[in-house]
């Protein structure tokens, strides 16, 4: 993964409160363990007691998480998230990703939210669209 | 607009610091004005020098975004933003926002992320999702 460099600071360069910066670390390495290694098992450790599903392709809990892992390390191998930005407060880290199911495919827009308790992972909201070919500003999506 | 309890604290209760408290209270108030109001006159008010955009369906600039406010007021006059979260960190705010354009439909999940300067909007990203009538999980997108 391409860890932004601004996961350090916050998105105006102020160094971030402590907690805050710990929960954007541990969801930059979920995304590296869950998507781009498509290890579940290393991903689950960063999950704590529960983890409630929001995206409505995906099953409830751990389970789903775990099918979902299956489904994208089986069907799109080389499944690419590359983290653009990350923001962070209070319990909840956002992140606007970029995501590519095929090399060389415009691929999908997403922003994810992700809910922290005790430092794991717990709750997980997203937001995805198709990155179209043509657009009414150059501008790009992200 | 139904204005979000935690606009006023950070999502942990935990009070935010002035100028990102500031920063939500502006893009609450160009929601109001731009989408559910559909006033641009009083939305542009909240947009500084430039106003960058990356929905690519939206031409850049101020006149671009007039053209939406136009488009949606002719098209969807009963179109409403519903923001159920709203973070800050530096010069971004990132809301999460139930979009309906005709009541009583499943309307549309979006993340919206507005970088500001000096207090106004310059800059908006957004990513777009038509909520489905039924899921995998049974939370909701929101």
């Amino acid at each position: 993964m391409t860890a932004p460099s601004q996961s350090h600071v916050s998105m105006s360069g102020v160094p971030l409160d402590p907690k805050l910066e710990m929960n954007k670390q541990t969801v930059l390495a979920f995304y590296e363990a869950g998507l781009n290694d498509k290890d579940f098992d290393a991903a689950s450790r960063l999950i704590g007691e529960r983890y409630v599903q929001h995206n409505p392709l995906i099953a409830d809990g751990l389970e789903g998480f775990k099918g979902f892992v299956t489904y994208i390390k089986e069907t799109f191998p080389e499944l690419r998230a590359n983290v653009q930005r990350v923001f962070a407060e209070g319990d909840f880290v956002i992140a606007h990703v970029h995501g590519v199911r095929v090399p060389g495919q415009a691929g999908t827009a997403i922003v994810d939210i992700f809910k922290l308790e005790d430092g794991k992972i717990v709750e997980h909201w997203d937001v995805m669209q198709p990155v179209p070919d043509s657009a009414e500003n150059q501008n790009g999506m992200f």
